[in-house]
Formats: C-alpha cells, sequence, structure tokens
C-alpha cells in the first residue's frame, strides 16, 4: 500500500450530522488521504474535530478553500453547494455532493454505486449523491429491473427525524419526553424548519417532508419520483411516492408496491435480492424476521424484506425496504463514490 | 321523548380498551338504555364501573347473561364471541360484534354505516363491526366508488399501538422512556402478543400486525382486503395493503392508493369528500393543513387530506386517511349500529 495514491481530501459541512458520519467513515475506511480539510459555515469555523488523533480546526468553506483540494464531499446545504461547488471544480477538485443542489441537472451523474456506477466516468466536476429515501429504494429495485424490468413503482415511506438534521432528533427527543410527562409538546421545527406551521412529531405521523410542489406532492416525493427515473435510467417508470415522517430517530423504512413488465418468479426474486451487492434479504415471516429500522442503524446495507406477490397484478411485487439514512443514505453512499474515484 | 323505546343493553368486554370508549359513547349519546349490563372474563369480573352516576358491577359473560338483553356490544377477542354470541342470539339478542369472529361469515352483514346501513336488516343475529384499519378507508373511499367506481386499492397504514390493547400503549410508553433514559427497553408484547418473537416498538416501524398468512401476508393486511372487498360489495376490486405498526398511540393513518374506473375532476373529488358522512376534508398544503393522527384522537370522523393526481396513472388518486382506530375504527362504528337498530 506505500505506492498508493494519496488524496487531499474537503469535508463541507464537517460539523453536521451526515459530515460526521462521512468523518466516520473516512477513518474506519482508511480512505488514503493526505491532507484532510474540514470546512463549515463561519458559524461552526473554529470546531475542533479529532481525525485519526489529530485535532483539525475547521475553517469556513470559501471559494479558495478548495485549491489543492482532489475530493471534496459536500453536505451543508444545496444554496452552499450552489455558491462553492462551481470553483472547486474550477480548482479541478471532483466535488461528491449531497444535496438536491445538482441532482437532476443532466450533466451530473446521479449515483448510487450499486445501480450505475459507471455514470461516475461521466462527471464534469460534480458527482451528485441522491436523496435518502431514493438511494435504498433503487438499491433494492435494480436487481429485478435488470431480471425482469419495471413499470411502476408506488412507495410510502415511513422517515426517521435524522433526515431533518440534529436539532429535528433533539425536537423530537424533547417532545418525546414532554409527552410522557404531560407536559405541552411545543413544536419548533418540524415538519419543515424554514415554513411558518409546526407539527408535533412525538408519537405522530406527520405527511409533510420538505416543501409542498404546485402538484400537490412534496419535494421530498418529487425527488423519489424525478431521481428513480434517472438512476434507473428510464424515464417510461411510474413512480408515486407519499413520504412520511414518523418518530424514528435513525432509519428509513419504505412500503414498495412495484409492477414488473413481466411475470417472476418470487424465489427468484428472493434470491437476485440475496445476491445483490449492498443488499441483506431479512425475510422469514415464520420467525417474525423483517427489516426494522431500530436495527438497520448504524449499518451500511439495505435491508429488504415482507417480499409478496401482489393480490391483484400478476406482475406486482410488494416489499418492505428499510436502511440507515445516514449511512447508505447520505454519509456511505457518497464514500463509496469516493472510494471508486481514488481506486480509478 | 318519553314514550322512546328503551333497551336493555349488554357490553361483553366492558373493562377493556373499546368496552370503555363504548360506555363513554352510550353515555354521550344518551342511548336509551333501560337496564345496562356489563360482562368481561371472569378475571375482571367484579370490576366496579360508574354509568350515568350509576355504579355497575361487572360479571362474568356466560350464555345466560343474555337472557332479556336487547342489543349486545361484543369486544372481547374473537373466542369470546365465538363462544357466546350464537347463546344471545338464541335469546333473541342482537349482538354487534367488533372482532374478526363472523367479519366474513356470509350470513352476517359487515357494516360501516356511512356505506352500507342497510345491510343491517338482512341480519340474523349478529351484525360484525370491520376492522378499524378497514373502516377508515372505506368511509373515505365509498363517495369516489359511487361516482366514479373502483378498480383498484394499494394500502400502506401508519398503525397506532392502542390497536393492540391497553398493555401494549404501557409497553410503548414504557419502551420510549427506557430508550430516552439509554435503558434497555426489553419487548414483551408487539407485535403479537400470543407468538414467541418480539420487537422493540419506541422509536421504531413494525411491519407485522397480527399473525402471517400462508401467502405471505398478515391477518390485518388480509382483513383489509377482504372486508373492504365484501363492506364495497364488489368482489373485483384488486385490494392490496401493508400494515405497520408505529409509535403512535391513538389514531391509524393511512397512505393509501386508488385507481378510479373513470376519469375524475380532483376538485370534484374534494367536493365529493367534503360532502360525505362522517368524513372531513383537511386538504390545504398552502398552509401545512392535512389530517394528523394526534389531532384526530378523541374525534369520531375520518379526516382525509393529501389529495393529488397520480403521476402515473391518469385515474390514479393518493391520499390520506386518518382516524381514531378506538372510536370510528371500533367503538363509535358499534355505537353508530346500535343507535341504528334502536331508531328502527
Amino acid at each position: 500500500m506505500s505506492n498508493q495514491k494519496l488524496f487531499n481530501v474537503a469535508v463541507v459541512g464537517a460539523t453536521g450530522a451526515v459530515g460526521e458520519q462521512i468523518l466516520n467513515l473516512l477513518d474506519k475506511r482508511n480512505f488514503p488521504i493526505k491532507e484532510l480539510k474540514l470546512l463549515s459555515s463561519a458559524r461552526s469555523a473554529g470546531t475542533k474535530i479529532t481525525f485519526k488523533g489529530q485535532e483539525v480546526t475547521v475553517e469556513e468553506a470559501k471559494p479558495e478553500s478548495f485549491k489543492g483540494i482532489d475530493i471534496a464531499l459536500f453536505s451543508a446545504g444545496g444554496d452552499v453547494t450552489k455558491a462553492l461547488a462551481p470553483h472547486a471544480v474550477e480548482y479541478g477538485t471532483v466535488c461528491i455532493d449531497n444535496t438536491n443542489a445538482y441532482r437532476m441537472d443532466p450533466n451530473t451523474p446521479l449515483v448510487v454505486p450499486e445501480v450505475n456506477i459507471d455514470k461516475v466516468s461521466e462527471h464534469k466536476g460534480i458527482i451528485a449523491n441522491p436523496n435518502c429515501s431514493t438511494i435504498q429504494m433503487v438499491a433494492a429495485l435494480k436487481p429485478l429491473q435488470d431480471k425482469y424490468g419495471i413499470n411502476r413503482i408506488i412507495v410510502s415511506t415511513y422517515q426517521a427525524v435524522s433526515g431533518a438534521g440534529a436539532k429535528a432528533i433533539e425536537e423530537m427527543l424533547r417532545q418525546t419526553r414532554a409527552s410522557l410527562d404531560g407536559e405541552a409538546v411545543n413544536p419548533a421545527i418540524l415538519p419543515v424548519g424554514s415554513l411558518p406551521v409546526k407539527h408535533q412529531i412525538a408519537f405522530n405521523a406527520i405527511p409533510q417532508i420538505d416543501k409542498f410542489q404546485e402538484n400537490g406532492y412534496t419535494l421530498e416525493e418529487m425527488k423519489m419520483v424525478n431521481e428513480t427515473k434517472k438512476i434507473l435510467d428510464d424515464q417510461t417508470i411510474e413512480v408515486t411516492a407519499t413520504c412520511v415522517r414518523i418518530p424514528v430517530v435513525y432509519g428509513h423504512s419504505e412500503s414498495v408496491f412495484v409492477e414488473l413488465k413481466n411475470n417472476y418468479d418470487l424465489e427468484d426474486v428472493k434470491q437476485l435480492l440475496s445476491d445483490a451487492p449492498g443488499v441483506v434479504l431479512v425475510d422469514d415471516p415464520a420467525n417474525q424476521l423483517y427489516p426494522l429500522a431500530t436495527e438497520a442503524a448504524g449499518k451500511p446495507e439495505v435491508f429488504v424484506g415482507r417480499l409478496r406477490r401482489d393480490l391483484g397484478h400478476e406482475n406486482g411485487l410488494n416489499l418492505w425496504i428499510v436502511s440507515d439514512n445516514l449511512l447508505k443514505g447520505a454519509a456511505w453512499n457518497a464514500v463509496q463514490i469516493a472510494e471508486h474515484i481514488a481506486q480509478a
């Protein structure tokens, strides 16, 4: 390994929930780092973070921060990416962006390594990491698309509050304790920090993640619709999503109906998913085994179970897909892409 | 009102969560009661319950308990109904059963008053109250069926723990506090009390409600499939369900995709639901208004929102349906049927 190429790596949004997971993974995976630069907003600059025994001071992210940086991992919000990534690209940095800023840009590959790692080579400086709820779904559906084709997807999500950031987690835990103690819950952040109306998340299910669009769908739902078509590289797939926040800390669950193009064999589908990279089949109803958010939390894989034939459509299949939204849904997918670039 | 006919009423399972709600409703609605008999298992017999200022002692339910009883409301489990309702029928009692015992019996009407109250007249002594998750869905879909026809329903549920009884609520609250305090949660009841494997419900989503059937669906899911077809009186409707328990105390939420037979006008659908009996339209995305379990709890209506055109199928419609599972999902639906009988 002494001849291994080393990279100057920047993490933008180093103090956030996803940034923290990215640093954990770069450490655990022994990513070939020459120099690590930690970047954040002016507000968090000055924070000290220990990485592999060395204290690194977080700096304010500026256009010139990227000079000499080979790979930058962005997870500081779409506005930060839009403001800084073009400058980074000019410095020759390859940007792996975990925000919504460039996902639907036709010049930007949208990559889930298990699905379309080949798209990385088409990048023009930026590679987009898909939305958390999309990643786990397409990772599980890709083997079925390859073998049987997909006509249609109808998904309802059960999403963890960590997807809305550390403050949302704090809010849910605070509200939960207040509710248990018979006190007022005082919603302040969820469902959407920047919008005026707040709803209780403790012991509730909120059918709004991100802002509503003109068509009545939320942005989160439209991300699932549009990103799924782009990643699976088929605009003819009909996708409908209902995205719901529930009182779970880590791990998104998804109830997915998929109508395949061709008749399928259920045992073959189970085998395909058993063999699929990054996917773990947990499907043993007799022993009450199926994927659970609490068990997926902290793990990098996508867990799939409750596989069963639709009772109506002969090519219909129902399944339950669970993954840690901060890992495969964000940090781990980004680090997988970075590793692919480092190995190229 | 002095000439109003009065009835001898029995409540079987009077000490349970649904029994308690039935008694509340009989009181609040001033049900025309001559004599009230409270029945339970031998274990709970002797409990004293105050009804309209009078203390009533709960008696052990036996076949002869129904002598002279006009109307009996059962919610003490399917085995109790099977053991006792036939005797009650012999005594001339009209039984309104809140269990699964007779729902699919072709001789037993399965009734949601807003949908098929006319079926009550066909009873042969027993009228079945449908499953909680079915009731709220068919109440919301009936006006759409009448106007546009229904081809297909795909539903994913977000079900409250109160549906599994008072002990499940206690378990969830205990686990939640333990989890907040960093202690072991020790699952003991959910997902299914009588099965060996237990899962954490605090901060989790469990895709199992009731036992698995041979086809890979749970009994709860098959209840939704079969009861929906029976109540909507159309065996050709394709129904698929995924039933999930989430950490909510009261109020089931449902993400429903419905494919209508005919092209529809979205504004007309909203108007139909606005006008539908027992249904409240809460659908104002601009003001972040949609049905929420915490707001439906304690109310008798079915709340519907997030109405939007499917992005794939032109006759497809997505909606979010929420109701208190112990009220419209159980006690209130049963008391509505009892009121219909009393008024006949």
